[in-house]
């Protein structure tokens, strides 16, 4: 594999893991830093021990020594960094959403097909070792037709009043919360796993907390106690929706994402009822699945090599037992996103699309539109 | 408390559970079995140990030492024979449906409200300590203001296209299925857990076998194996169905129910996500509560008499560790029931009344309103 | 099945679970209440609602009616009333411990092997249904051989120095504690479902308390708080053991036994490492068995009647997830001894007899030799 | 932190987890591998992406840019290879076992101590945030005093007669096997959580399988099938050793070790039994600790940094929910051992020393002489 020059546009948390994951690699040469200053780039690229550090996202694009842009920066820059990054010539792994609207995101979905670059959404839970051996029973009929489909998305850290951070304001997070930040990753995941396609929604919302309180002094996602003098602000984006989904050729689901479930801090879950078995997935016991029978005894597969199929085992690398976790996905991630660039391959399937972006944004909005009119909208299917 | 005597009609499954339930209080005596024709009646009678059959329940209600029946007859002679026991003057303990239509069960509401007579329903996953316990810290605020409650009751016997039973008869199982046979505990326990009533609801429902193969050979409930000719039967009742339901005073939920759900027996599971903890209670796992929490260590509550609430002590009867389940529950739904008959005092809340089998008729109606009209529908609450 | 006459000697916590389970089978009459004076015999068989009452147990004894002996008495009181109710020529269901001593127990067994009464012993735990199953399944050999044999049983009902009951005094209690209250079970269930002979044992124990606090008010097995004047008791009796043994054959075991593991209310496992598979059984998830596989996905088989083996079946009444538990452990109990009383069929063997209450004796004596020789010890087979 | 550079001996699987491991941190330079042979050196090192590649390790060891020596060959040359390393003035991390024997083991400990460098062994359990709270719980005192420590490390890759592997030949492996290669680390786990040292063991050994088939073929650690010609072997080193200990201050251990128990695949567990609490971690579930309590619910506490004792937040990296796992236990191990060299500031307690080591090799010896003397055998302490 031939050595490649990535740039990381936004070193928060998320930006953080990419170069770390990058550098698991061996073979991906991270030189440079870009954050909304100089000061700042340089701050983190010194903390990271990146070479370059860039104040400016339009003068880092003009580096030729970068090929590949990550765009890890809040999701309102999202569409305008990675159309620019395309526009340059660069090629572009984007954080999720794509955009902060469906047309944004045909734009660059029609953008990128028009480009002879390698594109990318990190939607990284595909990633997992457990998730391609669902997939792939799945793809072998080993679970029958799949007649349900199960899942929700479940965290706490929006659970109290004071909870508050910049994805709640529409102009930096878009206008739905949940149904964007962690119902976008499992409408993918089970997209993704089924190979089935979303053709109609039923959907409904709740604002938990109509005010919330916002302190002077920033937080980050994640973190957890409000700081400073809190002021009140208007919430206009849901902490809760579910959605029910008629998909092509009739198979059914139920989802539900929600910010503020107790106990839940990373909860997305995928159940998988199908005509000769069932196949269930939990992130948060990511080397597990659980496999429902009715006629014969239910079972418990481990992430083990001896264990799994053949297209899983490129996604893990230790035995059975030494857990490959969240941040190995995002490895698998970068591997298989680098590797179309290092060495020619096709890019991996399991690498999420700008069309598997857009299509996602067009779940969100007829999701949208379905709460709005308390009835079925179709999905328009890219 | 004075000895009670009582009768069962309906000596199958559920039937004889009732019998051996009543027998380890050791003040109720069962002294008669009725059943659709005499030898019948007869053979169960003598199988059972008890000392009088009838082949024809109004002859049997017109026994005066008979103080007490028991309905375990299919479902579509529910409302006859309720209806029948209570103009004779009987204690009344019913299994659910109470009816098959909401009209008949507003009729037998009304009959009972104006009978001096004790009535119940056999609701019996109320009778859970944990369930109990639940319900307590509902009321007592320990989960903070309810804001989602998921739930879901899933079961696998009827997977395959070559299972079939009477429940799928509309004639003799009502014109739902899943939504009626399991949703209508789930809907009951929800309701009787929370305090909160149905609001609104938004369903779909699928049929996932349109055509199933009905056996020449007779079926049980829960039995596996099909044998003898097969014909092929139009199926017109759900295997599943999932309803979004607004609670008023604002909760939301999400309920999901299949019978096609392959590893799932008798899976009836609750979440309660309030404002400072959730609660989780699975029937398959009975003597055990989940309490999750954001800022401190979930908790895994055992039933043990030192644990739990003082309302749910009475409940339980043995030390932690040694587990009461399905059969334990049913022992407490007769224990309540008949103190208010042997010694006089009060029903227990904790027996489904006619007016709550009333109401989970009307949450099925206006489900199915929704299922037909894409859309929400209001429920009438009682 | 002809109905039976008993009588219950000791109406504690343990004797009414005797009357509650024999209440169910429908064909036993629990006749008589014996206790240690009349007027608590008469007040227990009143609120138990049994006709006779005796508060002097050789009266009970000769009582012609009474058929059967459940010996429900403290540990120090087996022996004699055993002893007096087989020569009485009464069958006998008597709860464990055998005896307080080996010799004791010998005598008993001889006693016994010469009269043509039914005995038994309540080591009940034999009489899960996935418990039948797992012996299936190395009677089958779908183990392979059996290597490995790990088991513990853990409580916590004595973790506090204030933690104090007759129990603990040698005299009632006999000279060992956890090993014979709970490490009898453990052990008679390893040998019950692999069918092996202990052969030789290494042992070490601790008290982790040698001094306790005795309340002046006394307190019932598994109560929690001592109440009253507190004095403080020199404890000679061990709260652990961890015992390694050989078995006849060559397999292994390690088994560990402590009242005073917190969080373990009546924590009994076994798990069976085989050349082909394993199989965990947890008395505290009763319903569940665990097999472990080398090659493929490990399994979760639930206590359901269409997964279990032929012999497993009579063990079982419910429909998978109507999940039975402990108390219907007793009830199995109950009918596997009765049925040779009722029916005049030969003891199932799944009844622990005599000789099993003899051969725990001699394992309890190699172990408390092992303890003070700190080297291993033969176990002299019955 | 200022660059360092590294160099690997041995780049099996261990040592390409080391690489990884340090190219997670960003400030750690690979730049030399060293293998048996050039060609293989060669051929690893441009795997790898790895400059300088040597099929000597002497040589390697004088090459003066190289700071620090991992040494990941095989068990037989750890001692002599160790020794040169700290004869060369390189900074060391060994993987386990120290060396071979104890005699060895002592040298290298006074080695070390008498050198001014930064030395350590890889026993990364220590490494895992769950681990660190564990381990500040027991110095908190929030378990109460400790009573009792059970543990257990099972693994099935050796369950087959066919199952050959260098690691059974005494000459490479050493005179025990499955007590030094996962013992050791439970041994070591055990006295750094707990802070209590050894004091004296009762041990059991068994050789499940006295004859195996070595492969004509060479097979890695955890590979599955043998393949080629199989030829017989006598086996001397244990499959399975269970070991009770007396520990310094009066709590008792109950340990067990196998290599043949089908299902398990990495299964470390540790649970200890304080007068207040227990607390449990398996390796397999690392995110999670379950906390035991008597007279509240018993706690399921998960990897989230806002649940964590501060002493364990170095620790994770992640949010809650995103989990981390054995190759995260790694780049801790990897970043605690470097932090002292690259900053100077004193080695974290995490990382176990050759003081340790020697210990550990003090417990094998002990454990040893047990199994032979059949009676307790005391710990010689460093």
């Amino acid at each position: 594999m031939r050595h490649v020059k990535a740039a990381i546009l936004g070193a928060g948390f998320i930006g953080r893991a990419h170069v770390e994951a990058l550098r698991r690699l061996g073979y991906v040469d991270v030189v440079a830093i870009g954050q909304s200053n100089q000061a700042k780039a340089e701050r983190y690229a010194n903390e990271l021990g990146v070479p370059k550090a860039y104040g400016n996202y339009m003068e880092l694009l003009q580096d030729n020594e970068i090929e590949v842009i990550h765009n890890c920066t809040p999701n309102h820059l999202h569409y305008e960094i990675n159309r620019q990054a395309l526009l340059h010539g660069k090629h572009l792994l984007s954080e999720k959403p794509l955009t902060l609207t469906s047309a944004e995101a045909k734009e660059l979905y029609e953008l990128a097909a028009s480009a002879s670059l390698i594109t990318g959404l990190n939607y990284n839970y595909r990633q997992f070792p457990m998730v391609q051996h669902l997939k792939g029973m799945v793809k072998d009929e080993d679970l029958g037709r799949v007649n349900l489909i199960r899942g929700s998305y479940l965290q706490d850290w929006l659970l109290h009043e004071t909870d508050y951070n910049w994805r709640m304001e529409p102009r930096y997070g878009g206008t739905t919360r949940a149904i964007s930040d962690i119902g976008s990753h499992l409408f993918d995941l089970v997209q993704y796993i089924t190979g089935l396609r979303f053709s109609e929604v039923l959907a409904d919302s709740s604002i938990v907390w109509p005010t919330r309180y916002r302190s002077s002094v920033a937080k980050e996602s994640f973190q957890r106690r409000a700081e400073g003098e809190l002021e009140p602000v208007d919430i206009v984006t849901e902490d809760y929706c579910s959605v029910l989904v008629k998909f092509a050729g009739g198979a059914r689901g139920v989802f539900t994402v929600s910010q503020v479930s107790p106990g839940n801090k990373n909860a997305l879950e995928v159940h998988i009822d199908g005509g000769k078995a069932s196949g269930s997935w939990k992130q948060e016991e990511p080397f597990l699945l659980h496999l429902g029978y009715r006629d014969r005894a239910s079972e418990r597969l481990v992430r083990d090599p001896g264990l799994l199929k053949k297209d899983a085992l490129p996604f893990l690398h230790y035995p059975g037992g030494h857990e490959e976790g969240w941040t190995d996905s995002l490895k698998n991630m970068m591997h298989n996103f680098y590797r179309a660039i290092g060495s020619g391959a096709p890019l991996s399937d399991s690498v999420a699309t700008f069309k598997d972006g857009y299509q996602t944004m067009l779940i969100n909005d007829a999701i949208v539109r379905s709460i709005q009119s308390g009835s079925w909208e179709k999905i328009d299917n890219v």
